[in-house]
């Protein structure tokens, strides 16, 4: 068993991670930090439990500690952050001086040496780990994944820029209000209403997405080619992150063809068969109106991406569209990192 | 003052017709026919009236009539029809042989001579009455609007497509609830969830814009000639619908001007100034995040549109993003037959 | 094992008894009945699946049969019926004379000699069996379940009314949509709104709660004697009732021995350790603002009521106030058939 | 013309109160007040709008003062008061030197000779102004409006209380969101959801009411002596309280009677004819299904309360049940705070 701690352990994030990590087969929670105003304090008494499971019996005794590495148990080797980008920035790289750090924090994700990965994408981009903890000298290292939007999106493309020339992507999304947080949303602001905009959120789906499904030569990722436009808006929906994606290739497409494509899709972790890995990555829906977010988040514990209305654009010649559904707190956030954590576990550590 | 009558009176839109011709310069309503049910029940008695406004008093003692031609006063001249499309096939050409039809039914948009109207957009299209008229032997005639997502694209696309080379457009639309009818979208459907899918939707939207956007040799319509691929979904919002713009011109484009274009743009209706006629037909939002339906949805009444978020597209050469927001049963549906009527009153009647 | 079959086994309903008896220790499905439309099919193919998680693979390829006993399979023990009360009158009777059913519906739920049961509550009704079978000449008989709002509070009630002289209760619910159906509340009925009328649904609560609570003297049921007021209310909620109590005893109380009733109360399914038996049927809530139905309605699978907020009434004597919610569909519903089969077939089969 | 300033003037309440004011025969703004961090700033500037109105003209330009005394124009006569309460209850005392203040902050309310006023309530409670000035040594003077929830019930209440001899009333509320303020509920919270807590709001509305249906004797108000108990929640409303209220009288009931009673009610702003004055302050509904929060909340532009589901208790003698709706931040707030200036206004001034 590697023990983990986790960072930003009281926030939403925190809580999906505790949540998957309960009953895992190789990793142990030994510590919980959070803000030093809680630190000190029982798990269960610091944390307003936001999950409509329950809080895990193994967690509710544990004394949470402040944010830093003199705090975590010497026996832990891989700590999980999820605390606020702004923060994580310095604190994240004071724990890579001697831990794992995998975090879904944005602060490093684009950043020189540091992989941004989804492992059924892109698990090659871990080899950066050598020329970071080189020019760091740090004996641990940081390993990211993607925004939460973008996670769902780059696994619905990756059979297809794999298969085929891709000229453009237009993708317009309907995300969950757990994506920005317990506060995030006003209920004044989204009940009988939808909000357009979300703060940096294009910016990060067109870049990570090239990012992720580009190439690493050895010293730097090359992004992938294709040009790809985000229209990005939060909609009354606890979980789960609906995006329409409008997909244009260079030439000719038989639909049959990119459906099979992606059903079919398998990545490292399904070779693998590391324990959060689905089954599927991706699940093609047949019914004419679906994925919605209630009814397909939770596919295969919220680690697979639900794909439907899968159909040849009748306007746009070489073009397809489809509608995609995945869970934005645990494929697009928790299950991602631990699922890097689970990669890391059995090609590195 | 002319006389009209609301076929459909007790529906949603039925309801909506009431609501806009209540203090009516020039129309008033003499006759309100619902199904042979509800025939012979006064108005009040028969309807579940669904507005958040009162029921206005003229309407309460009004005795419903079936809906056919003779059960008609006959001193109506214009009859308003929001009668189910399956229905409106026969009954509205029946109306046709002794009324004005000012339909919001999809029957009879897309027939050779039937002018499918939105008055800022394609007035001319009126011109085809004479034909229609003499080919069916008939002394009224049937003038329809569009679907309720196709109007308020449509109105945003009319400056754009008069002042530049539009090359090709993606829109992801996000619908309120009401443009399914009362009953059409179980709360069950709708509730922390969202509907990726709307029957018949994207079809009406891709053909509809491109017929209005035409232009009408005398003898038939010529569609503009651009690609238009629409992805349509439903969201928890009672009225308004978003909608989500992705356009891409022929050529290099400077996003001031095209918004100087269509905050600038007038038509028609404006000219004449027909009573329901806005002020401004786009209202540009420079907030972050408008424009939002619940916000945005009554700007001039229900018969603007909103459109905010209007960028250049970063990721895409020759293309800009926006979004809009209309209101679906005002703007989209009663509102645009009573405006199609007030222009036939003023240039034809 | 004992063969089950399930009657309206494509609603709501019954997915819920689908997802329940999946993997139970002593039932195994062996029919599903459906309307005549449904019968012959699949049942993957016939059933549209509302529940968020997947369709069991053991019931997709039973064909669906039709609602009469002789297309039951003949080694079918017990029938659940989540069937239309309206249909539920005559053939429930029909199935009574072969087979045990163990009904949702409330058509027999106030007939004599049919036990109206919620294990926890009056097991002795079951009592009745006897008397209904020697009345109707049947091999089998009919044993129903409470409403679902009526279910969770008397749960509630039962540690109170056994400790307690209660004089009087109002209660005020707030309950789920899917109370009423996939169908019943229209999104545009609830969203930004909420319904204060739900029919025969405070009849229903008033009446069922007083006969569950009283004593059955092996002829009749002599209902409890105090007063109960209910307020009937539909919240756009997903699942989970929430009812405001508010309990005027005959004597002064100590808040403090109230909780402890009902944190420690247990009845026979506990004692007899059924499978669907939650360990505690009433959970005590002490955070100040639970339970709340998004995140309590789960408890012990659906099984177990919270209650919170336990007060003092601080302005009427005698007198004290809680909220509770539980699981519509589960504890409310089908859950409360399958425990009604479990109590019966560890008691009486 | 009377001038008047808003303290508070961005928030929600201050935005109704603007909304209210324009356009007002008596009543002119000519002072807006915020937090130190906005003034200097257009109010256009220094304001997020959350009305589905559009913001007036009127006050797009005037430029923000600091909430102190010394900082209005010297020609204001009345200041409304929509500060925090934290903060109302210093400030407003400073004000009330030289000022009129018509305050909807909870600070002063329960106050010796501060009245708590609505107007159709208790209007002679307005007499204890001359104690309050002379007691301070103050040339203004404090009025304040109770709780929106506690107004909405007493409003419905007082033609009872007059007419009959109360024994004991529970109200169990379904609150609006936007009675927390724009971010005092989380969407986190109540999609899907509903918080059955909210602070203080139980004690405001049995301790408030009880005084506004009290009496005055020129020196002290002794409250009504009837019981009182409430239970608070909140629903996904956006604006629109509802309440579920249990009256038991002391003697039998003719529910005509008391229909009667509320239908015809009137109070002195009815008699005296002030602007903001509803012309029924109760409307009772016949439709089994109303009041609604969305449908009736802005019945008489939001200053009248709705009655529906009046009906005798049939299970509690001399008992009987009914539901309201009120607008929560109209009539439960600004609205409240400019009728009792008109009062004022017409009464003192």
């Amino acid at each position: 068993m590697i023990n983990v701690g986790i960072l930003g352990a009281t926030g939403m994030v925190g809580q999906r991670f505790i949540q998957l990590l309960e009953n895992h087969p190789d990793f142990e929670i030994t510590a919980l930090a959070a803000s030093f105003k809680s630190a000190g304090k029982r798990y269960e008494d610091a944390t307003n439990w936001y999950l409509d499971n329950e809080m895990p019996e193994s967690v509710k005794d544990i004394k949470l500690v402040e944010t830093n590495p003199s705090a975590m148990n010497n026996d832990v080797d891989i700590v999980f952050s999820s605390i606020p980008t702004e923060l994580a920035f310095k604190i994240e790289k004071e724990f890579a001086k001697d831990y794992v750090v995998a975090s879904n924090a944005s602060a490093h994700r684009m950043k020189k040496n540091i992989p941004l990965v989804i492992p059924e994408v892109n698990p090659e981009y871990l080899d950066m780990i050598e020329n970071q903890q080189k020019e760091n000298n740090w004996d641990g290292f940081i390993v990211t994944n993607p925004n939460c939007s973008t996670i769902a999106l780059t696994l619905s493309l990756k059979p297809i820029v794999d298969n085929f020339n891709v000229n453009s992507i237009r993708v317009s999304t309907m995300q969950a209000v757990s994506g920005a947080g317990y506060n995030g949303v006003p209920s004044m602001a989204i009940v009988d209403n939808l909000v357009p905009y979300i703060g940096n959120e294009e910016e990060k789906m067109e870049t990570e997405t090239l990012h992720l499904l580009g190439n690493y030569d050895g010293k730097n990722v090359h992004p992938a080619d294709f040009k790809l436009s985000a229209s990005c808006h939060r909609v009354p929906v606890i979980d789960g992150h609906t995006e329409a994606v409008f997909v244009e290739l260079d030439d000719d497409l038989n639909i049959e063809d990119i459906e099979d494509k992606m059903a079919n899709f398998k990545g490292l972790p399904q070779k693998l068969n590391l324990f959060s890995a689905p089954k599927n990555p991706i699940i093609i829906k047949k019914e004419e109106d679906r994925p919605q977010p209630r009814m397909d988040r939770n596919a295969e514990n919220g680690m697979s991406i639900s794909v439907g209305r899968l159909r040849k654009d009748q306007a746009i010649d070489n073009s397809f569209k489809y509608v995609l559904v995945g869970h934005n707190t645990i494929r697009g956030a928790a299950g991602a990192s631990v699922l890097n954590a689970e990669l890391i576990n059995d090609k590195i550590l």
